[in-house]
């Protein structure tokens, strides 16, 4: 259902003048992140209106926590102000289909604004550049949230949002924040490989991983540095070209054999 | 100069007979890693008879610290019962030519036994499985050592002198070495290699890699878990090739599509 352009402007309007105005939260999806996000806002002061999500033993549970309500049925929707789109990337679209009427922002940081192409409710994107546990504590006074959207005034609503719940909300434009995952899938997804590969090449050595721990703690100290690129050791960094060709001999694996080389050849060229 | 057999033996024999032989030890290098086994080793009761160093810089200091002689003069070296040798990879061959006369250790994961191929005296590595810095406080009871030598007693004995300064010292053959070296420039020289790529992509966005740190830090707790590939999160993990392709789109540099490529191929095939 496309809404006419009045609905847009006069939530344009009215936040404009009545600063304050996004109160009440729906939460959509009862995962991680949601779970998260939805404490944090309760705790600063937003009414989360309702949990939707088609799980209903989470959304149950997570409801329980913040005492709101919960539902998977969209006529059961309730009022609200701003909707937060917390499900996984390949759910997004279906997701952002049903909810067409409301503001609404994804929190994803990769999906970017065409998953609302068709959409004319007020949108956007509010990516916590952070990686969610329910059962995990974290401190989200110092989760960055970057904002994109391309209205506006609605941006800076959500950066007031978010401000409220971390010290650290930027807008930013959509190709800069690809960019930003980007770099978060090199930091997050990349590092936790490398352990990964390393904790299977000692468990086929019969070799205990907690072997690996105290260089792992000690080495990762080094990325408090200011440059970490200045900090490189290893067979590449010293353009050990024997060591390197030793060690691709070892790699069984041929699709390890191209990490392997290809994150020499960019140590080794590109010092 | 090639020693008679009879020295070889000699030593074996001793070694069996009259435990706790090897007491003094000659040190050879001024770097970090000399740095924290001579600490380590004195501490341990053992006599640091001299550090040996072509920079007498960094070698007066360690001496000063040790309260020991040092010297870069080939003649002025004393009598000890083994030498440690802590210096670069590259300069490990020439200097065990020089020291062919009495037992001798090298302390890297990458040099193997074949620096000593000409040699007659007793001969071994001991490869502590950590990074050092001079200036990082290393608990060095956690460090793991890893002995490999071809002569059974020696190597008993190297387990003995180091068994003194950590919990962890184990006999292992050296191809083993070799692998547990392999997985610890994946933990520790390419986990490092993933942040700092991380910040340079940050870098060019002009955006602080402060913003990163949060991600970082919790996302690297996650390695405590007993299976770190089960903990895998990402684009790659959820095969989900359209945000892979946008992130090949992304980035300019051709050796870094590579790394990106390689590690997502990685992980897409490999569940």
């Amino acid at each position: 259902m496309i809404l006419p352009n009045i609905t847009k402007n006069y939530y344009k309007i009215i936040t404009l003048f009545f600063y304050n105005l996004m109160k009440k939260i729906l939460i959509i999806g009862s995962g991680n992140v949601a779970h998260h996000l939805s404490i944090a806002l309760k705790n600063s002061g937003f009414e989360i209106s309702q949990i939707f999500s088609r799980n209903l033993i989470t959304s149950k549970k997570l409801a329980s926590k913040i005492r709101c309500d919960f539902t998977n049925e969209i006529e059961k929707v309730q009022d609200y102000d701003l909707a937060v789109l917390c499900v996984k990337d390949d759910e997004i679209q279906n997701v952002v289909n049903q909810f067409d009427k409301r503001p609404i922002v994804h929190t994803s940081g990769s999906s970017g604004l065409s998953v609302f192409k068709n959409q004319k409710n007020l949108n956007g994107i509010v990516y916590p550049l952070q990686t969610f546990n329910k059962n995990t504590k974290i401190n989200i006074n110092e989760v960055p949230f970057f904002i994109v959207s391309d209205d506006i005034v609605f941006k800076k609503e959500l950066k007031r949002i978010f401000l409220k719940i971390s010290g650290k909300a930027e807008i930013i434009a959509e190709d800069r924040l690809k960019r930003i995952h980007l770099a978060a899938v090199f930091a997050c997804n990349f590092s936790t490989e490398m352990y990964s590969i390393a904790q299977e090449i000692l468990m086929a050595e019969n070799s205990d991983f907690e072997n690996l721990k105290p260089l792992i703690y000690q080495n990762f100290k080094k990325i408090e540095n200011n440059k970490i690129k200045t900090l490189r050791t290893g067979p590449a960094k010293r353009k050990d070209f024997t060591i390197i060709n030793k060690h691709l001999e070892t790699i069984r694996d041929p699709r390890l054999k191209k990490i392997y080389q290809a994150i020499s050849d960019y140590i080794t060229q590109n010092d």
